[in-house]
């Protein structure tokens, strides 16, 4: 790859590239205005907010140059034609939904970020050599729907759209009718658009899958605590963590807590806590980056005097290998089946969730460590312990992440916070790789 | 106390009295009719069903003969006037409510074992030489208003019954509205209570408070597995266990579970794991009769992959000895805030319930043992670790409890069973004890 910039003579070190934080922390501030009342920010996908930010984001990017379209889903695309290769596609970006009472970062930064370094090079270096993209997923949280990587996963034919149609919201609202209110509340913005000149970015019009894609490289937050403990302004994901979720249910038998003696218990409350400190202290013995975690237990039949027949507990087990995750798993399940069979209780463990490790692109992670050196930044090669969109692309094609800190590690809450210099810092390092990408010779 | 019954002469055995345990089980069905729809019996405070079967149960007693009435909170009376002793009362019954789904006995057969007995009493010996009345309680079991012992409570001065008035049950009635409304449903009952000449019975007419019990006799299922599991027909209870009820609130921090490593974490379901679990190892080291149960415990924010932020759970102590359960309660509490401390989790202790070991009267527990052994009948000298009406009647008046199987343990339940061979064993002994405190000659 080409060194990226080209040194000025008798420079000793190679400038960092002038990015105009100032502009994306502007832009990050106007993704924020658009939220549901309450803490923080509460955008769910196909809502009026949600439709508000992308099309300001549209709006935005067409305003910078950048030809605009939204596909069938609602995935908002912005795209510098290469002058030399345009049939690939060079794509950065993010989510731009988020949880409920979420922060201001969690996707919206990767989005903000991207659009801001592709206006900074098209100004700077003119259109790339090779088609260069900002993309804003239209969801990714799973927070109204039990669809996790809704927008990502229409793109690389995780989900065709049609099959999910009639899953339901919290308030018994169908995929299909949030999708097609939005459709109607398109109208609207459609005659904006077309006033703008965007008619095609009517999302009826665009298939959402893609198989153009020749890199995708997303800048997160890192909503961990590992970059803050280590002193790290960027941390160079190696893999995203393979996830397995179960719902666990252990049996008992219901009794009255009063006329019941303890030898003649089988209470299935005591027998899962004998699991969860069992799965707590393979976890440690295991070590970084393995995570265990029962997020969810809830006891039946949940009365004060009443001892407790049955509990269903959640597994939520990450690793970035897949063979330490498999060996994990089993030897936990194995565990648990045998606490459960000293003390006469049931159980039945479910399967719910099981996504593979996935590595990033080597090349790229290599590039974005040179990176870091050349811009004196500290930087950790790292696990990403959370979900990415980045994971469902790395099958397809070369991806990257790229982490900033995240302050106390807080995050899906209105307390996330990153600083104005990291956040500037990496917005500095995804505009120097996207050069590298979009801009080096084609040969 | 006088020996009961007389001995025929020669017979090389005391004769079992020859209670007619079918008009009891009779009355057991008929009683079991009164219930809201659903499985088992469901008849909670001042619904119709409760109001039907009160009704019922005030006919029926007027029909056998017994003086009748209910008290301004809806306790039932049926009395046979003592011809000697008329200012102090033997007081036999128990509550005819049920929890929702309930079985056809807790409660119940305390009632129709004491109609039925005074019926037989009254028959073959005429009126009683002290007073002797029994009780159908209003409500024990705090199913439908938080009130447990709201019948036994008002007559022994444990509630007003003013200052409850304003709470509610699960749909927002007031305890006031639901009493107004028997009033109401009253009306009606009021002629046919009319017409059978029981117009002192309207409950208006009448304060619960009673300081004219000279014993206190209650007859009821054991709730419990000990009799079964050790081939006994009749518990003689010593005591009722004392209770202590707390919620712990248990403190950590919410985090994400995927980008927190496990040595960074402050959970607090993990946490909470470890104090069950030194809950249960220091109340079997206890050994019976403490028991130790947490029943209900709630985990926020309760989402499968978030580290749990806070967990609150109940726990529920029985002993029979004020001293016992004091130490025991002292010493697990100490131990949960070592445990938290070392996690770095808060802890917050709040006392919900505290109620005094209640020992049964010494005298009246060496009757029914006698009483038990002349009629062949394996009984154990057992604690209650359920709480019942008669530890209201314990500081206040001599107050006995007789016991007999649950199949299995298992009560507040549809599965709840007693056989008719071991109810009837029950009424034997009840008979009997009745007989000696009423009938005995009066010194």
């Amino acid at each position: 790859m080409a060194a990226y910039p080209a040194q000025p003579a008798g420079a000793m070190k190679p400038p960092v590239p002038h990015v105009p934080a100032g502009e994306m922390l502007k832009l990050l501030d106007e993704l924020a205005a658009y939220s549901a009342p309450g803490p923080g920010v509460t955008r769910l996908l196909y809502t009026p907010e949600w439709q508000g930010v992308q099309h300001f984001l549209q709006e935005r990017m067409a305003g910078l140059g950048l030809e605009v379209r939204m596909d069938q889903v609602g995935n908002v695309y912005g795209t510098l034609a290469g002058s030399q290769v345009s049939d690939k596609v060079i794509l950065t970006g993010s989510h731009i939904d988020t949880v409920v009472n979420g922060g201001r970062y969690d996707g919206a930064y990767g989005v903000a970020a991207a659009v801001t370094a592709l206006h900074y090079l098209l100004e700077t270096f003119g259109p790339p050599l090779r088609t260069l993209a900002v993309v804003s997923f239209c969801e990714e949280e799973g927070s109204r729907f039990p669809l996790t990587f809704w927008g990502s996963g229409n793109v690389t034919g995780l989900y065709s759209g049609k099959e999910c149609i009639d899953c339901t919201d919290a308030d018994g609202i169908t995929l299909g009718a949030a999708m097609a209110a939005c459709s109607l509340a398109g109208d609207e913005g459609l005659a904006a658009e077309a006033a703008a000149g965007l008619e095609q970015s009517f999302w009826r019009n665009s298939s959402p899958v893609r198989s153009d894609i020749a890199a995708y490289v997303e800048l997160h937050i890192e909503q961990g605590i590992i970059l803050e403990r280590t002193s790290r302004k960027i941390g160079v994901v190696q893999a995203i963590a393979g996830q397995r979720r179960y719902l666990v249910k252990v049996g008992g038998t219901a009794n009255h807590a009063g006329t019941t003696p303890m030898g003649l218990r089988q209470d299935a409350l005591a027998g899962s806590a004998e699991m969860l400190l069992a799965l707590e202290r393979s976890a440690l013995a295991e070590g970084d980056p393995l995570v265990a975690t029962t997020g969810r237990l809830e006891v039946y039949p949940g009365t004060s005097n009443v001892i407790p027949g049955e509990v269903q507990f959640t597994l939520d087990i990450r690793h970035s290998e897949a063979g330490v995750l498999e060996r994990f798993c089993a030897a936990v399940l194995a565990e648990f089946a045998e606490l459960g069979r000293r003390r006469g209780l049931t159980l039945e463990v479910q399967p719910l969730l099981e996504t593979a490790p996935a590595p990033m692109d080597q090349e790229l992670r290599g590039a974005l460590e040179e990176i870091c050196l050349r811009q004196e930044k500290p930087y950790l090669s790292m696990v990403s312990g959370a979900g990415h969109d980045a994971q469902l692309f790395a099958p397809r094609c070369p991806a990257a992440m790229i982490f900033v800190p995240s302050r106390g590690g807080i995050s899906h809450s209105p307390g996330e916070y990153t600083s104005p210099e990291d956040l500037a810092a990496g917005l500095e390092v995804l505009t120097a790789i996207l050069y590298r990408l979009a801009y080096a010779e084609v040969t």
